[in-house]
């Protein structure tokens, strides 16, 4: 075990990962007698939570990232590498940076978490997940793409593949994607085509569980449902998928099992940790959980490692209630912020009493004028969940550089009822649009679609 | 030769490309009588002009990005095709896209250019041109990476090469990229590093003919050469690129020859026509000039096809003066408004005199509060111009639907000097970052940087 922590200044705090643990982590040390170094492999801070926003059309990437060097280039103590870690040495207290040795007095690890397909990991290609800028410009070029396709199928099955749309998973970013695609087919998209009827889409949302968003109170999923219903999207509850492949899922929904043809299929199932987990396991022996999260100490460190610290959704911090805590921006925020300040404690010879997570609520967008927020005390629907809703990320974006741009766009949006931010580009753009070429197109006997609509 | 004018409606329009030529021709024709499709490769039409800023990072490809499906859906007798034109067969008068043959009337050709080496192709990889989104967010990439580089970089040579950019072709484009570099190195990202001094960013502009912005006055490409010069802009006319590769360009100035070493070589040199034009001279006869255009008659048709039309930066049209028209946005527009009315009136029985395009003046933008504004009898510079840029930019915005989203990005960089959307984004952002493997990395005894700063 190293601790160094009352060494001469200058104290070097090494952070990895510009996400919200890593940055709030950041912004809460830009006045403390430190240095930092913040490591990303990315240039930019990216607002995850409207993400999906963009794989919709409404927002553009830019509109939802932050450059890091921006953010944080009012703290003259703290300086951006851009890079890529490659391995950690706790005993030295070095972090290995593209082959560089960075050395750190204390050792932040926000690495967060990326899409997990339960070991299927040959779904991917079928069904893309939603984390990163790319992620998200390759799930807008999907389903722009499958609405052109429709418009030049002449066959009407394999037009109805094209113009049905699986979500999987019924939590908040699963709720959020099946109602931004039924508000642009059944509104943005309406006057746009000439030969499909865009309002014969079909949005289907599965989830395993009873019920969709299992982390809110149940009468406020049961709101969320009969919204998602009257936008037009068919929920699906107590339904497993079973396999997805040449664009066809399989769901099993009690003993039956069904399958579904549809050309975009879209992944808000699962997350597993990054893996920075492994990497600190084996240096550190810190136990990991089964979605690869290191299981931390009630004030976020290694155990046995006080001077390193893994915060957001890497962290199992499960000494609250003895769940661990979710993998949301708010909890990565915190927990940044709360080991910043046990840092500037821990300088001055104090320390701090465990970690509290302060759960101030869920929120879920489900369309325009429509969500659901559950505070606990107080539990919001429709119309004012959704002015809360709003209100809440303004106030989170106004903290960077976007807020103005996002909130025109909004306005816009709400006004116009179009969508600008939906280019169909990327490498792939081109080729896309030669239809028939698609290898991975089914044969269309093959097509059981027992799925009522 | 065939003409089918005088025939019984719906007359077929096609319209092959939806840049400025190909949609305001479809614009135009909204409420003719005749049946309207516009086959373009992309769902969008892109606002060329101010796709520097994209690269530069002040603007999001969807901020100068309109869907064609969105300006048109008010067109009820257009239908958009996103698709690939493989064929024009001019006999049968079909249009083979993606393999489907599409029939017409009448044909308009409007395919644009692409950027040119003069015949050096090798020279693309190390140099790339500005003519898509996806040409724009490379280049971008590659410039925000180069500062990255930089701040990673120990040894002195190869920090000055990451700091040294240099753009080829002296023209708007170039003009506007030298402008737009120096602003971000000398004043957006001043603050941003810890390592490097953003001033010592050495911007080279590089143009062959004795001075730059050749269709404008001598006296306002004087008056540009002396604002880029106050920027920071080390501007040298009269040089020939002879050479580029392994981050290496090679000059020639009268007999002196010298090598540059440039992380960062950016293309602004030359056009070529798009491989339509091959098409049309394979299967018409049509003649092409050296840069693959195709001329025309006086009123835009194909030689002995009068109902086939080129329009943009795919035509020679050289009846005006004997030059042929640039290749520039208000040329292709006026081209595709002049044949939609041809072929309204042809409708009627009657025609049109030969097309005449009305030059209404040339524009670059320098930097901020500074630009050239060419109309012929009254010339333009600085503050003024740069407010007469901005001003037609946005009247041409607000034909579509942008207009909003990029005045309030200007408002809000040119009060904050901030450049928002500088992420570095695409396939390769990620190796990216591991500089150390670049494997066209030069080696630093191989440089003669010759040329004073």
């Amino acid at each position: 075990m190293a601790n160094s922590l009352d060494n001469n200044p200058p104290h070097e705090v090494v952070i990895v990962g510009g996400g919200f643990g890593g940055l709030y982590a950041a912004k809460a040390l830009a006045k403390a007698p430190v240095n930092v170094t913040l490591i990303d492999k990315r240039n930019f801070h990216l607002f995850q939570p409207l993400l999906y926003q963009v794989a919709t059309g409404t927002l553009s990437p830019a509109d939802i990232s932050s450059p890091l060097r921006s953010v944080l280039s009012k703290s003259k103590n703290t300086q951006v590498l851009l890079g890529s870690v490659d391995d950690i040495d706790p005993q030295a207290q070095k972090v290995l940076v593209d082959g560089e040795a960075i050395p750190y007095d204390t050792l932040i690890v926000a690495t967060g978490a990326k899409h997990s397909y339960f070991g299927k990991d040959d779904w991917e290609e079928f069904a893309p997940g939603l984390k990163t800028v790319e992620d998200a410009v390759e799930m807008r070029r999907r389903i722009f793409k499958a609405f052109e396709a429709a418009e030049r199928e002449s066959d009407p099955v394999k037009r109805r593949a094209w113009l049905t749309f699986v979500i999987v998973g019924g939590g908040p970013t699963g709720v959020e994607l099946a109602g931004a695609i039924a508000e642009l087919a059944y509104k943005t998209l309406k006057e746009d085509f000439r030969k499909i009827d865009t309002s014969e889409t079909r949005i289907l949302l599965l989830e395993g569980l009873d019920r969709i968003l299992p982390p809110f109170a149940p009468e406020l999923s049961q709101a969320a449902e009969k919204s998602l219903k009257e936008l037009g999207v068919i929920v699906q509850t107590k339904t497993l998928v079973t396999n997805i492949e040449n664009d066809i899922v399989t769901i099993k929904q009690g003993d039956d099992k069904r399958e579904i043809a549809s050309k975009t299929i879209l992944w808000a199932a699962g997350v597993k940790a990054s893996p920075m987990g492994k990497v600190l396991a084996e240096h550190t022996g810190a136990e990991l959980d089964r979605a690869g999260r290191v299981i931390v100490e009630p004030n976020l460190s290694i155990k046995g490692y006080d001077n390193i610290f893994v915060v957001g959704d890497l962290a199992n911090f499960s000494h609250q209630d003895g769940k661990p805590l979710p993998g949301v921006a708010p909890v990565a925020k915190q927990e940044g912020e709360y080991v910043a300040q046990l840092i500037e404690q821990r300088l001055q010879g104090h320390t701090l009493p465990q970690f509290n997570y302060n759960h101030q609520g869920s929120l879920a967008i489900i369309g325009q004028n429509t969500a659901v927020v559950d505070l606990g005390f107080i539990k919001l629907r429709g119309f004012f969940a959704w002015l809360f809703w709003l209100i809440v990320h303004i106030y989170f974006l106004i903290e960077f550089d976007n807020k103005l741009i996002v909130i025109i766009q909004w306005a816009w949006n709400y006004i116009t009822q179009n969508r600008r931010a939906r280019l169909i580009t990327g490498a792939e753009s081109l080729i896309a649009t030669k239809f028939g070429d698609n290898p991975t197109y089914y044969s269309s006997d093959k097509i059981r679609d027992t799925v009522n609509v």
